[in-house]
């Protein structure tokens, strides 16, 4: 529980400063950016929160959310030109938010009792919702309904997931596996240029 | 009541499939189509719920429209060139889905205890916004906000179900007539090319 | 409290007297006019609400913002040319609005018990998150990511209230400062064109 509660901050701080940076695409100014930060931050799992019915959203009741997007605002502030050399950092932030974020949303929506189907649709919108909402406020097409693999990497995380649990006692093994699984699968994919087929 | 979820389960269906189609124009991959079409199809009854308070949101505890969203996905990607051939069809599978998604939005929204006109707006609600939703996505101005009579056959339809709602006594007959008659008028403005005046 | 709700209808008033005309300039018809002027008047305190777990959103159960708005868009329409002549009115009112809205939001969070951080985003969410929304059904980047200070006078405004709050005895007082602070930032910050620093 412990280090699940800490792996989500590192994903919540992973997210902001990669949403902090897509806004100095779009010239937004400091609030903007502050703004496209905290969604891409906190959207995903707010909506599975509002779906699943949990009150009030996760981040309402506890500051640290908020304090790990301040943070990851402020240093993507001073430390931008950096960041935007080392692209593969980001990269790989972004691969470990996923992976956090996905597994956190399928143990979540099982705690309410909830299928296991429903479960790794919600593991996977915690994942990449905060994506789509930043891609639409900059005006853009949500880069994940047209681009590699990127959600599906969460699918198949969810799906070993809920497997492992069935057969593995220890839960902590289990996150571990899949979290990695959902992060190599998000490196090899990039790194091989897989993609699904395009709809015609 | 049993006609009724059947006919969501309908309605259901025909959105995804009008989803899918829709994604297949904007180049999406497999994964973004499938997005397209369960936003379509849930979407509207999904802000419905969230907006009136009834937790958690429908879809989530009931497999069945899962399926018939997964069902409609897999039926558009097989039949594709099939589907686009008949557009006839596909609209008016989409008539049927406004017309079905307004009665059971205002039959909802009245059983919690609201007011009716209240309940008018979460019938049009449920109808149209699964569409708004998937235009965002897709990063055009929603079409129901400049085209043709759409909402307003389901403002008409919501109007004629509250006031045989006084008058009749049995549901279904009141049901069956209003549902009709969204569909009507739908079917009737595109033939005639009926639309509200715009904005200057 | 009485106060206070009567400059809530005022402030959805006037956000939706703004959002019709909004809606003329992207060429919608009568419906769209109204679907704009809706989410521009309602779309701020109706996230607010979902976030904080207030159940079911305010205009739901209270007809009076219905009738408010629809009465801004009727007046819109029939008054379109005077109001389009007097863009200072109407941006007068936008700044009354999003004073009004900003405190409303804190006030309605700290009622909910939670913290003043969070109020402070709430204050703010409740006052532009509907310009968001109208942007974002316009397909247009949501103005207040890049503009000026907008949502900076909402965010001094509600941090000035959480401090006069300590120390003044008379909650009028407090509400009437803070609204008239926020309102005087948004004045200057027009006439003087203040604005935040861009990201490069």
């Amino acid at each position: 529980m412990d280090i699940i509660y800490i792996l989500d901050l590192i994903g919540t701080f992973a997210f902001a400063v990669s949403g902090t940076i897509s806004g100095t695409e779009k010239k937004l100014d400091l609030f903007g950016g502050a703004v496209i930060a905290f969604v891409t931050a906190i959207g995903g799992g707010t909506l599975r929160d509002l779906l699943i019915g949990s009150r009030p959203v996760h981040w309402i009741t506890d500051l640290n959310y908020s304090y790990a997007i301040f943070l990851a605002i402020i240093l993507s502030y001073l430390l931008k030109a950096s960041i935007l050399k080392y692209k593969k950092t980001m990269f790989l932030f972004d691969a470990i938010g996923i992976g956090i974020f996905t597994i956190i949303g399928v143990q979540k929506t099982l705690s309410f009792g909830l299928m296991p189907i429903i479960a790794i649709m919600m593991g996977t919108i915690s994942a990449v919702f905060g994506g789509v909402i930043r891609d639409i406020l900059c005006n853009r097409i949500p880069s994940i309904l047209r681009k590699e693999i990127y959600a599906t990497a969460c699918v198949i995380g969810a799906i070993l997931f809920l497997i492992l649990d069935c057969f593995l006692l220890n839960m902590n093994v289990t996150i571990s596996i899949t979290i990695l699984t959902i992060i190599v699968i998000r490196i090899f994919a990039i790194k091989k240029g897989w993609s699904l087929p395009v709809l015609y």
